[in-house]
């Protein structure tokens, strides 16, 4: 087949989780769409697709794409990283073929789709095929803090954007050589998170905040926080700005 | 006056240039507001505002806050500081004139509001005394990423976010304590920014953007750029990901 007659994959970012912070753009994609693809967890309708509800034409196409692995196991072993590959394989071919029958197929990402969002995982695959176009969305880090009133960097600062699964030792090192913070991915990684914060020094300015902007949204500081159960939707903010003119 | 009289502020994030990357948040923001506030250079518009052209309704009240300073100097000089503290100061002013009046201000801010944005020292200045909102927008990075189809953090990627306004050798030591990077507030700092990816190595990854998003947007890996001239707008990305599945 002809590269002119095939369709176009977009990627489109749906934000933190209220509808609202939706871009125009990503509403265009989802009516120009004629397939939509979005992960999930068997059984689950994913938060992606719960935020673009109340947006679907009717007679669009739903590619719902089941991820294997439940819950998160060693990312290293080698049954996870070719069970995971499988799966990312399998995926970008049934979104190729819709692809190849000429269907414009949107791919929901939660928050941006090129920032922590398994879609980069079909756009490597898809990209150098077929017209791709990615349409960015809010991130969950920048949905929180402005749903805190929270001013995170600003002038000389540095922001680091740190994953909540890395080594303690690395976590302490980090916080303690940077103006602002974000720590990603917390859920079960909270105590370590925690611990880290208070080497740092940095716990008395910590805010935790989760599932940010979806009707459920919670944040306390996180020094208050009397547990560490934490949902998979959570993040913790260190703001910068010190000095303030 | 009471507090229940008093208007409502809204910080509102119109994103890197594109009007379509505006939220539907942002654009029923614009609708409930009585007056439009916004940063700008004398005589000129601001991006935030031509962003937002489209979308104004008749009767709307202007504000538009004039910087005192049209280039930059040095941040640390007594001057510099005390006159754009009594800028910000004078323009929080005239914006609570407006509140307490009873009217919904919305400022502009370029990008996202809380991510390196002037709305900032606005929103310190008034958040406490009057009901507040903060929009979030996508953000310059996001913008110029999506643009570039430029997976940018994934997994356990550590994200740096730098401004170019560093010195050489803390940016050189953070871009080699990094999985990926941006670095911010290009401009003028290119060449600066050039010799510290090349003394870290990271030249080659490192991919140059100009006003993302805008009509007239250019990309070109930094490599590839034959001078250091850059506007305002631009900035740099050095995407992560090494271990993709
Ligand atoms: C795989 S990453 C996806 C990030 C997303 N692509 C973005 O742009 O923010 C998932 C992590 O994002 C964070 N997250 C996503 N949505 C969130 C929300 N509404 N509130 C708090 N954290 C959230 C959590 O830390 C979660 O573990
Ligand atoms: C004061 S900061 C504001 C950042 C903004 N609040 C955000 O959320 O991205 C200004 C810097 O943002 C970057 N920037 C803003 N818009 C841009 C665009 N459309 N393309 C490239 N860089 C941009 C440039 O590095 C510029 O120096």
């Amino acid at each position: 087949m002809s590269a002119a007659s095939a369709g176009r994959l977009i990627g489109v970012g749906t934000g933190p989780g209220d509808p609202e912070l939706l871009t125009l753009k990503a509403v265009r994609a989802l009516e120009a769409a004629d397939v939509l693809a979005y992960f999930a967890k068997e059984g689950r309708r994913g938060n992606g697709r719960a935020v673009v509800d109340g947006l679907l034409k009717p007679g669009l196409l739903e590619l719902p794409l089941y991820y294997p692995v439940t819950v998160e196991i060693d990312k290293d072993h080698d049954d996870y990283k070719s069970q995971i590959t499988g799966f990312y394989d399998a995926s970008a071919a049934a979104v190729a073929e819709h692809l190849e029958a000429g269907r414009t197929v949107a791919i929901l990402s939660e928050g941006d789709p090129m920032f922590y969002g398994s879609y980069m995982h079909l756009h490597v695959r898809l990209a150098g095929r077929f017209p791709v176009e990615v349409v960015p969305g809010i991130t969950a880090m920048s949905g929180c803090w402005s749903l805190a009133g929270l001013p995170i960097v600003q002038g000389d600062d540095v922001l680091s954007v740190l994953p909540g699964t890395m080594a303690e030792d690395q976590l302490v090192r980090r916080l303690g050589d940077t103006e602002a913070a974000v720590i990603m991915k917390v859920g079960r990684n909270l105590p370590k998170i925690r611990r880290a914060l208070v080497a740092a020094g940095k716990l008395d300015q910590a805010l935790y905040v989760e599932r940010g902007t979806m009707a459920n949204s919670a944040m306390i500081p996180l020094a208050e926080k009397a547990d560490d159960v934490a949902p998979y939707f959570s993040l913790v903010l260190v703001p910068g700005w010190k000095g303030r003119p």
